[in-house]
């Protein structure tokens, strides 16, 4: 640690890995040595770090070998078989993917909300879903101060959730429609442009997609409450690369908007964006490339005393992944753990 | 009657009042005569009826003379001006304004819902706001089997509530983007292509938008329950003329799943779209052009055992206002009353 980290990135190629070095290039995070490591397909690719090329090399278990940390971003697939290879080689591993996020013995982490569970790990830290990080974020403020009772939660989410194809894919089909075309699909199963749709992750017995689990799911560990009462519809929206969330937020006894306010401007992670005068809150174009979790339209729910709605933006491949994974490497470093 | 309506349609040149020419040469409303009615500015215009093409004059008090209907969507301030003089000339006016639809005189209608309060009209007969419509006709049939003690509703709202410019702002947008250049913005005060943000109309004290009070008011009014809960965060989506809403319902007692299925399946005015193999569910793509109100997903709310969340999607400018606008005067000639 004194001459700094050996670094390696698995999926380094992918729009969560390019932006993670991106990342790594502007924060301190001291890099002795960054590996970047992809499947056998994309390797022999060169990336820029910080101005200097670098070569894309191929993940196995001999250029796993010599990191101390390992942030990996690649599916969850290739994190459940090459990180515990990584870890066995002595790297502590952050990883992006699902594969490990429910475990009992990984620890799933917000920086801003449970640093601390960084303690317990054993070798693979989890980040977690984008939608459940920045609706984390932006209620864990108000939630230390008089606990959460239940959220119903619907998202916007941008086409970025499922990789650059799809970011692509939109951007080809609003100009097909444009042209008077018929819109071609490949990374959705359904045009995107100009439309919307339930989010297209498997459906479990209740009705509930994946993503809609993960909120639920991963709320409640990073919480630490696991009874916490949590509804989501999840959507996707033909927009680029940041999410929105309209949360209602329900409290055990009424939350006065002045105090969640104050909490809120003065949250860790938080941008709170409000002018009534303008009607100007968050928006995904305006959150794309910055890292704060963008949060405005805080109002008294009308119709229940004990709660509150308020709204979200933020970049779901910034805050949403990359960013998060990289506060991860560094509060580590900041409590002692690597 | 015996020799049909004679009709007039105010706005004849909006989204709207065009939708509404297209609505009328389709069904079987009895008319004798059809009058284009629309500003000063549009007169002169000659639109098509039924293959017939058909002069646009300027409203005034003599056009509006001799009409036993007339269909008016020129905004709430053109209705305030000119509806009561078509009243006192002997027309029934059903109009697509906010202009009366509060007031305690005039039915608020949703024939799938409310058709008996047309008894009751002075004159004026008021269509509710579109993301009311869609939402009432999809969840009144729940609501009379167990009552609804509250709705949270998050919409994702299309271009086409703001008019025919909003429309095609959105497209020149996507198509500024996509070649890079910034977008131009005037219907709206922020770009929506590729974005969102919180509905555009004024926000009160309280915080809410006048969308979400329409919702909040126009509902109670048409269910007649003064006292219904209800919370709302409207959204305008880059979505040119479909709407969609995510609700979670909660009602005073559990709701089977299977038995709220079925109530949709039958109820008037719904497309019960559901295929949970394909994931497929209602899309406003689908939406758009179409009559129905489309309700998929319905679910039971894994959050409180009294809740069901659904999602519907429907034509804003059909069944959202033009559609429902006839249907209005089709119950009319049903009940004996034009």
């Amino acid at each position: 640690m004194a001459q700094g980290l050996r670094v390696g990135v698995l999926g380094a190629t992918g729009a969560v890995g390019t932006e993670i070095l991106g990342i790594l290039a502007q924060r301190s995070l001291p890099i002795a040595d960054l590996r970047l490591l992809a499947s056998p397909r994309s390797a022999g690719q060169t990336l820029t770090f910080a101005g200097t090329p670098l070569p894309v090399q191929a993940v196995s278990a001999e250029t796993l070998q010599g990191l101390d940390l390992i942030l990996a971003s690649a599916g969850a697939s290739v994190s459940r078989q090459w990180l515990p290879i990584a870890v066995q080689a002595g790297a502590i591993a952050i990883d992006n993917s699902s594969a490990y996020r429910m475990e009992a013995n990984v620890p799933l982490v917000v920086p801003e909300v449970n640093p601390q569970d960084l303690k317990d790990h054993q070798g693979i830290i989890a980040n977690p879903n984008c939608t459940t990080i920045l609706m984390t974020v932006a209620l864990w403020p108000l939630h230390q101060v008089r606990p959460i009772r239940r959220i119903i939660a619907a998202t916007y989410q941008s086409a970025s959730g499922a990789g650059a194809k799809a970011m692509q894919e939109l951007k080809d089909q609003a100009l097909d429609i444009l042209k008077g075309n018929p819109p071609r699909t490949a990374a959705f199963p359904y045009p995107l442009a100009f439309n919307l749709f339930p989010h297209n992750s498997p459906l479990n017995d209740q009705g509930y997609c994946q993503e809609e689990m993960k909120m639920i799911n991963e709320t409640r560990k990073i919480f630490h409450t696991p009874d916490l009462r949590l509804s989501a519809t999840c959507v996707r929206v033909p927009v680029l690369r940041a999410h929105s969330e309209a949360l209602n937020v329900e409290f055990f006894e009424p939350f006065p908007l002045a105090e969640a306010r104050n909490l809120l401007q003065q949250a860790a992670g938080v941008a709170f964006v409000e002018d009534w005068e303008r009607n100007y809150f968050p928006m995904p174009l305006e959150a794309t490339g910055k890292d704060p979790v963008f949060v405005g339209r805080l109002r008294q729910d009308l119709s229940e005393p004990n709660a509150l709605e308020l709204w979200l933006c933020g970049d779901q491949i910034r805050k949403g992944a990359a960013l998060n994974a990289v506060q991860i490497a560094e509060s580590l470093i900041a409590q002692g753990l690597i």
